[in-house]
């Protein structure tokens, strides 16, 4: 069976959760899925949620045998727009070394590699002692609403497992993986200004009235200081620098100062305190600006003074913050510097905190980790070395994906996540692809992998 | 002949300048204009443009005689948003001793008060020794790009005039009408943050790059100082306090900084040095923002660092200052206040001096001005004071009014603006209307100036 072909058949299901329209989408892709699972020797089953049902596979076995969950997403993001692509979306296609399609790179390339490498290991070794629990929802991007239900009600099964091994973060490419050792926490907010309770004539009235703009401007300008730190009352309570085996990781990645600013198209990085702007980007949290708006945004001129703007915003959050405390920490700082003439409102998005699982041993090692960890940290190391040539780098990752806190949280368990896609993937946009070669040697390291955490038993 | 009659029938022409759609309206408006002037006793003329013809009418006579141009506008703004009207826009409606319709107020009542002031004097008069140019143009609500060359092509003829009579300001209602002695300049900008290449997103590369909302809220802070000026080096070089007598001719205007909070719906006004906010909206500078816009502006969260932002502001300008200064003094500002990481672009959209017609005799009127500006003056002081039953306030208006300073520098000609819409007149603004007793006590007003400015000669 060609992977290629596989994951090709995977993506020609238009499984987009977000829109009500990909309904049969959803269901073929539901469909293949479950086959894969039952391809690979799993007891298949689809378990309904109030939105889009979750595909299980489960090999089960004694308890002493170690027990692996496996986790991925069979929905993608829509595909607009259509005509950035060169190829169509869920028509998958073969070029240059890479398989093009919406999801070859999020999820469904990554998350069939793993199956597939646990399908040859089986096929190989039908005796494994291994126990494994495939999970693969259909919600993960508009936010996992019906996973926090599942995880509660299957708390007692996945709270005996001994890990999560997953695929869906990102490698730098030329062949080097990333373990993710932690994501960063989320924090978002909405501020909105309101000034008088109309559109004004700038003429008739500029200089009686404080512009809900200048005011949304002035309160913006005050979240950062002048040396690129957040201004946020306490916002560094509890952070730690980054340790210094994970600054010594981060310079083996293949990405300079130079390089990152050509990537990025900017003449200058950021600079904050007491991190490198790299470094920033995993190890630090940060408030960015996501959009703004107000007033007269068309063509021309509209000499209007608006009576709202608004600002929308999130913090990244790491390890030693909580996002219930940066919330109340921000609101309290935004609320006391509402100028005189206008009113504002601060409402909060979203909030989840950091997530940290780096190799057990290490100095900032979460107390809280199952020994089965360090076993699974292990083989990941060997078995990415030998199909990939190099071991693996532990690296921090500066995005956020709340359910693995949520996994930890609900049921104990750590994730170890192994970077498949790359920046070339285009996650979320026109033309996404995956690696050829990737798929080939990943396939390997999932086989390795679960071939030594089942020798190394419980 | 009813004048709101008049009045509501010319509404119904739906002369939409803007709007291709509508050149039935802008032509049967023009045929109408055409009438109500021939209907006066003038020799009637409709001269193309290279967009809407200028409908121009001519009571000529011996050069001895007063020569006054009386000027308005027979285009008008679109009525959208339409379900927020009362009654249809181009149905004109009389309610609680208003007239309701697009253009009633801005500006087809307003210069048809003029229009039949005129010809009721002319009925009565019909030998006056009076000389009148009407002149109403068709693009004054898209920034009459046709009357730069119209004023060319006329300058002979009108230079030779004695002032220009028009009403297109402001009074503040309850039968006190303003003489508006000056009209504020205006410098318009467009400010264009850019950053990375692309869209990225704040997760993979927060902490690293300057986020473009960052850089565009910190560059739009600056350009206020704490106190409440603007902060631009020189932008006050020039300016004069208002004169005192201005400043006691403000304080008989009926509106306190309570009712005019109330009225804008703030807990405060803005305040800023040496003047008070209503003495600011006439007789200060402004900096003020018209719209901002950069990056996710839908519904929730799009964790992305937008590439672009940008924001729209304007500089109301007065006596002192000129257009090409500011724009060149806010453009080296803003210039040398951005910030490493990003590109900035400013665009100058506007540019018109300010316009001050103050009576000849106070401190500040302009050594420019004809000696028939000072009749005009007194003859529009009794009339009014006639007509009203009390005399006019003389008062700077905020807005802004290119088309009187361009008169000014084509042909010598100075401005005598009688205000007859009020702030209830809900202009460019669904629900426009005018008074009717405003209507009645207009023409008489007209009537009355006219007669005195044909007496007292040349």
């Amino acid at each position: 069976m060609d992977p290629v072909r596989v994951i090709s058949d995977y993506v020609r299901f238009p499984s987009v959760s977000t829109d009500p329209a990909f309904a049969a989408g959803m269901a073929g892709a539901r469909d293949f899925a479950a086959q894969l699972l039952a391809g690979a020797g799993l007891a298949v089953e689809v378990e309904q949620t109030p939105l889009h049902p979750i595909v299980l596979g489960r090999r089960t076995g004694p308890a002493h045998w170690p027990h692996v969950v496996l986790y991925g997403h069979y929905d993608v993001q829509p595909a607009d727009p259509l005509d950035q692509w060169a190829s169509p979306p869920f028509e998958a296609q073969v070029r240059d070394g890479r398989l093009y399609g919406r999801g070859a790179a999020d999820n469904k390339g990554p998350h069939t590699v793993g199956i597939l490498g646990l399908a040859n290991l089986l096929k190989r070794r039908p005796d494994l002692p291994l126990r494994v629990t495939v999970i693969l929802e259909g919600e993960e991007e508009i936010g996992s609403p019906s996973f926090g239900g599942f995880l509660q009600k299957h708390r007692a099964e996945l709270s005996e497992a001994d890990f999560v091994l997953l695929s869906d973060t990102c490698s730098p490419g030329g062949g080097q993986i990333v373990v993710t050792t932690g994501l960063r926490g989320i924090a978002g907010f909405e501020l909105r200004v309101s000034g008088p309770r109309t559109d004004l004539h700038s003429g008739l009235h500029g200089g009686a009235v404080l512009n809900p703009i200048q005011a949304l401007a002035e309160i913006c300008a005050s979240l950062h200081k002048p040396d690129g730190s957040v201004n946020i009352p306490g916002f560094y309570d509890g952070v730690a620098a980054p340790e210094q085996w994970e600054r010594d990781e981060l310079k083996k990645f293949p990405l300079s100062g130079e390089s990152y600013k050509k990537f990025l198209g900017v003449a200058a990085l950021y600079s904050q305190p007491d991190v490198t702007p790299i470094e920033a980007t995993r190890y630090a949290p940060t408030l960015e600006f996501n959009g703004v708006g107000g007033g007269y945004q068309g063509e021309g001129q509209k000499t209007v003074i608006p009576a709202t703007a608004f600002a929308k915003f999130t913090c990244r959050l790491v390890p030693g913050q909580t996002a219930t405390d940066i919330v109340e920490k921000v609101r309290a700082a935004v609320l006391a510097r509402v100028p005189a003439g206008v009113r504002v409102e601060v409402k909060v998005t979203q909030g989840n905190d950091a997530y940290l699982v780096v190799p057990p041993g290490k100095p900032n090692a979460p107390a809280s980790a199952k020994p089965a960890l360090a076993r699974a940290f292990a083989a990941a190391e060997t078995a990415i070395a030998n199909a990939f040539g190099s071991p693996p780098l532990f690296l921090r990752e500066g995005g956020s994906v709340p359910i693995i806190g949520d996994i930890k949280r609900e049921t104990g368990l750590d994730s170890l996540m192994i970077g498949l896609f790359t920046p070339e993937s285009n996650l979320h946009a026109p033309d996404e692809s995956l690696d050829l070669d990737t798929i080939t040697r990943g396939i390997a390291a999932y086989e390795s992998l679960l071939e030594q955490v089942a020798a190394a038993g419980r």
